[in-house]
């Protein structure tokens, strides 16, 4: 196994880079304008918490791979985003229900990572949570207005939280990487933060008058690298295409 | 302009190249086990097409670049492929009304080129021949079968010959790389070709009882090169993923 620590800078930077550029494909064909900017602003957070992530992985591996490096010219098989970022966009709906279901523990985790004992991590995370409290207000907020909506926009919402439930229990997974990271007070244990969880997305559902599903089965391999889905591999093809033709570009 | 016969070429080799990676892309999901090893088979037939014509545009060149290279290492404004063969595979009924409409271009057009000036042009074209005529066969069969089957499978491919009509006109229209092959006696003018496909498209569309699109408005700019469709770009990443990322791979 590679250096924990660079394992762990990469699940938080894949994380933010993949959701990232997900939210990005929205630009310009958004349903309205404001959350045509909105969308773009998420995004744009979100790539700048990328680079200070996967920069901070960057100098910790110190073999000189920069984060323009790190998201462009790894391969699918070394991505540790969880399952849930990479899954498409499908409709304005299921694009907030994964931004929802994503802010919640996003926020969460990085207002533990706060007390890391890694200063690097806990300025990075403090800087992170300003920007992700507004994600999460915004995303709860669509939640709530599309899944108290109309009878089309309630049963779209459904249909998001069905489709994108067996996702979310990843992001509570403990490996050896958490462990190490739990033992050197650096970040917290992802099950720790279930419970906190559920009582937040409980808490919104019964407002948003959305169903939660019963089955907690969660399917697993993103952040561990083991086995993404088939969308995350289409994805980089474009993501990475231009770094990829032109390796030595520069602006 | 470059090489008008260089041009040609690759007009010739990027259609099949593009039309036989959407082809491709059927593989393993078709609707039934006959049809995804018959779409195989014609994707097949479509590559090993485009290896003579841009290995023969290759050599015409004289830089070097083999049919690898033009395939993978081309960017999009390169491609030289009508629009029609880059539209997206949709569902199965829109995929074999492409395929009909573009074998029935692509026969009348290749049996002009067995009269080619050019032995080796001519060469390519009667192999080739040989394999669109079976192609041409099995498309206007489904689309007759499709066409005049059950309700639903006939609004299919009426909605299918709606949807690429507009990418029709294109296959027959004429330029300076069409008018200087005409001169040398290599190809044919593509518009003296429209005559006999009309004739043919209308005969197997009335078996088919479907209604051929009034408005004849063609896009263009595919064959020139000066503007493809969003989709050919998104394709490309994909297919020129492994080359990319991997520049010196060798088996």
């Amino acid at each position: 196994m590679s250096d924990p620590l660079f394992e762990f800078l990469c699940r938080l930077g894949d994380n933010t880079l993949v959701l990232g550029h997900r939210v990005s494909e929205w630009c310009g064909v958004a349903p309205v304008l404001e959350e045509d900017i909105a969308l773009a602003n998420t995004a744009l957070d979100l790539i700048g918490q990328t680079q200070l992530w996967l920069g901070l992985a960057g100098e910790i591996e110190g073999k000189g791979r920069d984060a323009d490096r790190l998201a462009f010219h790894r391969d699918v098989w070394d991505f540790r985003s969880v399952l849930l970022v990479e899954q498409p966009n499908g409709d304005f709906g299921q694009t907030m229900m994964r931004q929802f279901l994503f802010d919640s523990w996003h926020l969460m985790y990085l207002k533990a990572l706060m007390q890391s004992s890694n200063d690097q991590v806990s300025a990075i995370a403090e800087k992170s949570v300003k920007e992700v409290t507004y994600h999460l207000e915004r995303s709860t907020d669509t939640v709530i207005g599309l899944g108290d909506g109309t009878a089309e926009s309630h049963a779209r919402m459904q249909k998001a939280l069905d489709r994108l439930w067996p996702f979310v229990g990843e992001m509570f997974l403990s490996d050896e990487v958490d462990t190490e990271m739990v033992k050197q007070w650096i970040a917290p244990d992802p099950s720790d933060l279930r419970a906190g969880f559920d009582a937040h997305i409980v808490e919104v559902l019964a407002e948003a008058t959305l169903v939660k599903p019963d089955d907690d089965f969660a399917h697993k391999g993103g952040k561990s690298g083991v086995r993404h889905t088939e969308h995350l591999g289409h994805m980089l093809t474009q993501m990475q295409w231009l770094q990829r033709a032109y390796p030595d570009a520069t602006w």
